[in-house]
């Protein structure tokens, strides 16, 4: 049953029903990860069965981008014991009549490279869902302006617009003319693909005095889209919507007509943490974006993104009832090089976790080549004697590094998702 | 029932009764093409039921790309009563709910522009049977360096290798090195796309001192492919097949292990028809390839398809009882401009009409800018007086510009397809 304004059903279901669901879907789901040579091994010795609260969930590893290429290298190398493009991390593999779970449909490569399956479910990447929201409707015709090639961009686009019943007009990247030409020849109702490269079209639409009257709604993805962007296309009659979405996992979160922030998709689990670790942050604090996938195909287990965000409090005033995260605040990899040495979020964190007083820190790196200065700066819950002393014993212990520390009124760090910052100018 | 060594049945079938099949799906065809405007217009008057037999189907006018061009145009115009981008010609629009024939999943760009629908049937062009002919199987990676974007050529073979059972990696043009590292790592087993593409990979991969070994077999189009270059691939382990498919029509022959010419398609009628007219020339000689399509979503009946070619005689040795054709043999448009007047294949048509003594004709045009000279070459089955002073005053008639004629033996004109030969130098 679909009602006018939604998807799905699932949109506007009871929060606590929703969250009961997907808590109940996740011993089944770690099973499914446990199943696949990666996860076996990551996971060794959960019992899927217990994994049925969110603290459970967050008690498991968070994978990182670093670790699928290390992996994904390891299992397509010469020497690699048995040859696996995926790194242990897919469930499925070329197509065979045989095969388990149907095989993969086609098979993706981002930069790294990293390599993604796409499995058979229509509407695979689930994008549907942020489609119907940006106003995309069956019987539309979508003209699609991501790259078909390399990269799942375009068809997360296009099997979310087949599954609605839309044509797709596959107009790929570059060709500005063509496109433009197939837009007005086609009366395209609407378009997904990059703003930047809305905006070209449309300039050049106007320079050309080509009239795209039936365009009327877009939904962009894979770059900023700043409000300036969104007002300036309403001025030109298009309705613009975002949406938040990885070749990893596919969609996480996306726009609705009530312009708060992304509402997070049906088929995933979002976890905000701190950065270079896998604990959760208090809501409305900036951190990683963290996703667990609710399918079985590629079973992503508390993905890290690499992306920062942060959950926004309430309720999207659309109806849909599932939590909503700011848009994207930036990277999460926050690695610096401090006197030829790297330091990682991760060992931040470990400093905190060695000062049971330490509530959050930020370690902030000034200077000038090879005169750099690190500083702690940390709030702090309670203020025993020698707290500071300790702290910078225990940065010199992990980083190899000295650092000042600097103890701040509680409240007083920004909440902007920054473990380290680098204030160094880019030489 | 799938044999080992055929893509179904339909390929090994009595060749009477293929015909039988074909020709008893006729009148169907021809009442699914006057359902739609464009075809409503072109056969007014033509009773579908007796459409039954190849002279019945001969009778019908040939649609070539001028006319479709024409008839899109007029349709996207602006003034258009209805507005219909495929200008009359598809039965299928964009998808609705409600939509007889379920709406087009895609629309296509191609040179004009002409746009073209994709159906919802899986495999909607036909070229599973290309790809199974040039050894594609379930199971195997199939690394598609045709673009996805604007024009139909990838979904071809996509769909086709979906049809199969096949995984595919979307390589599509250009980024030569990041597609070569990804049919390394993920051991493509075939490749399709031009042949000259696919060289210049091997050649990279050479270079690069990076071994394919697992790439077999290619399926090529979209160009010339040399016997040369089919051999420079097999030296280089790689078996490759052409096949023959244009835009509107898809699928039409494809060649096989045998290697003599190309096998048409079970999915579509193909005559041989002398340029210009909608003639169908004897057995052997060489002619516009024309094609009538046995599938109602857009339902090309005598497309013409501006190349020339010829039936091959005999049987495939690999046990496939359809027609074969010669490969493409060059373009069946030799409109020529004559001293500012266009001359057409369509006129050298009409003069030979005039005479019933005339077997076959050529018009050839010589000399120098502003001293063009026109030569009527024709071959007579009967010579009586004052036939070549009555062909000379056809031409004159009909062309508005003077040609000597010249009487040939009967067989001595070149079998080439050519009806009007120019022999200027380019300006």
């Amino acid at each position: 049953m679909r009602s006018h304004d939604h998807h799905d059903d699932l949109e506007t279901r009871d929060p606590a029903a929703r969250e009961a669901a997907q808590l109940a879907a996740l011993p089944a789901q770690v099973r499914a990860a446990q199943a696949v040579p990666a996860y076996a091994g990551l996971l060794a010795g959960v019992d899927a069965a217990t994994v049925t609260s969110r603290a459970a969930l967050a008690a498991l590893p968070v994978v990182r981008k670093g670790e699928l290429l290390d992996r994904q290298k390891a299992g397509r190398a010469p020497a690699a014991a048995a040859w696996d493009p995926f790194g242990g991390f897919s469930a499925i593999g070329w197509r065979a009549m045989a095969a388990a779970r149907g095989g993969a449909r086609r098979v993706y490569q981002s930069p790294g490279p990293i390599y993604e399956p796409e499995g058979g479910t229509p509407d695979y990447w689930r994008c549907a869902r942020a489609l119907f929201a940006a106003g995309f409707r069956a019987g539309d015709l979508v003209h699609n302006s991501f790259s078909y090639h390399l990269t799942p961009g375009a068809w997360f686009m296009d099997s979310g617009a087949q599954a609605l019943g839309c044509t797709v007009f596959p107009g790929g990247v570059g060709n500005t003319e063509l496109q433009l030409q197939a837009m007005a020849d086609l009366r395209a109702d609407a378009y997904a693909g990059t703003p930047s490269f809305l905006r070209i079209l449309l300039e050049k639409a106007a320079e050309t005095g080509l009239a795209l009257p039936h365009l009327k709604k877009a939904l962009c993805s894979g770059e900023a889209f700043p409000a300036a962007l969104r007002d300036w296309l309403a001025e030109r009659g298009v309705d613009g919507y975002q949406c938040y979405a990885t070749a990893d996992v596919g969609l996480i979160a996306y726009e609705t007509a009530a312009r708060q922030g992304l509402v997070v998709d049906e088929g995933v689990i979002v976890e905000i943490v701190r950065p270079g670790t896998g604990d959760p942050l208090p809501d409305g604090e900036v951190g990683e974006v963290v996703v667990t996938v609710l399918h079985a195909d590629y079973p992503m287990l508390r993905f890290g993104t690499g992306d920062l965000s942060a959950m926004l409090p309430g309720a999207c005033p659309t109806g849909r009832t599932n939590r909503r995260i700011r848009g994207w605040l930036g990277r999460a990899d926050q690695t610096a090089k401090v006197r030829g040495m790297f330091v990682h979020p991760s060992q931040v964190a470990e400093v905190v976790r060695r000062h049971p007083e330490i509530v959050k820190a930020r370690l902030v790196v000034e200077g000038e080549m090879a005169n750099d200065r690190m500083t702690l700066k940390m709030e702090a819950a309670s203020t025993p004697d020698g707290l500071a002393e300790a702290a910078a014993a225990s940065v010199r212990d992990v980083t190899k590094l000295r650092a000042d520390v600097v103890l701040c009124a509680p409240g007083s760090l920004p909440n902007d998702g920054k473990v380290i910052e680098d204030l160094r100018e880019v030489g």
